[in-house]
């Protein structure tokens, strides 16, 4: 089996802490190890290291590498940012050329959610892994816990052995609609993993994704290390079309179904979702590195700088400071942090600060 | 006239930017000039540098001497904190000597005051420094706009051409207090700035703190230079009673008059304070420094460091970055950031900070 790592963040979410060049992935948020450090080791004994893939931006390879113990070639580099349908493409040519088998069995997992419970979630990839080998395309949907509209939805059908049919994929809802899903039951919350064979995927995408599936052929014989030929890699790259595996390939495949699962699990889309997930006082703060706080409250504050951050009767906020930059934001509006990241992006003095 | 600026603040209030060796006195909140520099600066045409005196800490001599054209022997610094009769009594025998005069006017001042009307302030110290020639203690009190819990106030009796009795002082008065005395007129806020004949003064504080009045006496051969004999004057502050000159003379002496004013006067107490006399932007904000703020509103947020400050959806808050410490409150709880200082104080590797 196969693991494919999608690990293409941008970092713009948890600013100034993420940056370009150190995104959410390359960040600490939960201890010692990165992000995605502990969605690799989260495979400790499901997949060897060699049968680890990342895919990531070009211009992070060298800093993921020096994070895993993984071999180089197994780092890809992204010439272009190309959405999900490209990379799960080429993960499905890299794991059939690399293991020599067509019906090599590929995970795909985003390199930067936070899950709770790895003996549930290892329980899952096992049988999610076994239901692919049959011929479908699996994907894990997670139980709701509240009406989420930050999610998309998985909208569930007819029961078999524990799984069940996928009837739909639901964009992010409205609040309203997120109650809806929520009281029906059988809504499950989209975390953007799924498990196929590879000659079932490469089947889909050359059906519905002709041109993809074209451009991916012509990659077959560097499959084994795709930037090996790193000219024949980005020109082909460039003429790839940026859509979602979702979108392009899942909705209209032709066995398509959710394993339901339960093992904690969070997105940890944005600076509000950490105290739901990370360790917090008494009072709901979570707090990082050498902070005075006085009579703070469900805020999460962070200083990984030599500075002092001092903060008094704070509630419900975001403050963050690191070396060079410092945020302050209530935790219900972190999910427009990208307004400060591209205000100042516009500005010449403050290369390297986004 | 002397004019006898104190300038004892201890930098508490306007952390983090304000610190024992920078208080109050010494920042630019309005502008270029320091706060001490505009007070000095406030009583051009009325009275000469030469005349102009400074009671402040003894580690502030030197800064305060580099912002200002004084004569070094005009700045006082007090061995130890002696609250405010102290230095009043020594601004009197120090007036007396130097203009051999022991009938010689002289006006205190607080040295971090904000006033907006500078022409208003000239015409009534002119008419109050004219009144207290004539054996009056003179008071200035600004008449209030709200029912500020912060300020102490004077109690106003029968009035003689403009100025009025002091019935009585009183403390700084809780909130149905507050709205009592603005409802009742005939209350104004105590802005600690007063005028007096030297021998009117003296002889308060020979009457009401004989202790006082004897150490004053011993002083009285070094009064033109009173650090010029530095083990005499430590020793002798060192026995003074401390105590305000309010407790100690105003309330208890002959003739004390009030004049009420109207120059637009704050004490610029804390940081909440700033917005109501300093600039604002349309949305209420006051913002000093390279700051991004998106969607903010009512608050004060400076940058003094080299570092990105941002702020989104903030609120009445204050976001304070120095170089080396950053403070995030609610404006409401401004007041309490000696909480903060305190607690950076007792740790020994911030020194500096506090």
């Amino acid at each position: 089996m196969h693991v494919m790592i999608m690990a293409g963040g941008s970092g713009t979410r948890f600013w100034p802490l993420s940056r370009r060049a150190t995104p959410k992935q390359l960040l600490r948020l939960f201890g010692d190890r990165t992000m995605i450090a502990e969605t690799v080791a989260r495979f400790d004994g499901l997949a060897e290291p060699e049968h680890t893939l990342i895919i990531t931006s070009d211009h992070l390879v060298d800093a993921i590498h020096r994070e895993l113990s993984l071999p180089k070639a197994n780092i890809i580099g992204e010439p272009s940012a190309r959405n999900t349908a490209a990379p799960v493409g080429l993960a499905a040519i890299v794991a059939a050329a690399r293991s020599a088998n067509p019906e090599e069995i590929v995970c795909v997992f985003p390199a930067d959610h936070y899950i709770r419970d790895t003996q549930g979630f290892q329980d899952a990839v096992r049988a999610a892994a076994e239901r692919a080998r049959r011929g479908a395309i699996v994907t894990l949907g997670v139980r709701p816990t509240q009406p989420e509209t930050g999610y998309g939805y998985i909208e569930a059908g007819d029961e078999s052995d524990g799984f069940f049919s996928v009837r739909s994929f639901r964009e992010k809802p409205d609040a309203a609609s997120a109650r809806a899903y929520l009281n029906a039951g059988g809504f499950f919350w989209n975390a953007g993993m799924f498990f196929f064979r590879a000659d079932v995927m490469l089947a889909e995408i050359r059906r519905q994704l002709p041109l993809l599936g074209t451009a991916l052929d012509t990659l077959n014989h560097i499959a084994d290390d795709p930037t090996s030929d790193a000219i024949l890699f980005t020109q082909t790259w460039a003429t790839l079309e940026s859509i979602s595996i979702d979108y392009g390939v899942m909705e209209g495949a032709g066995q398509v179904e959710v394993l339901p699962v339960d093992f904690g699990w969070s997105d940890v889309g944005h600076w509000d979702a950490l105290p739901g997930v990370a360790e917090t006082d008494e009072a709901g703060n979570h707090i990082s590195g050498d902070v005075t706080a006085i009579d703070c409250g469900t805020s999460v504050i962070y200083n990984q700088s030599d500075r002092v951050l001092a903060t008094l009767g704070v509630e419900g906020m975001v403050v963050v400071q690191t070396q060079d930059a410092t945020l302050v934001a209530p935790r219900a509006r972190s999910q427009e942090i990208r307004r400060i990241v591209d205000a100042l992006s516009k500005r010449s003095d403050k290369d390297g600060l986004t």
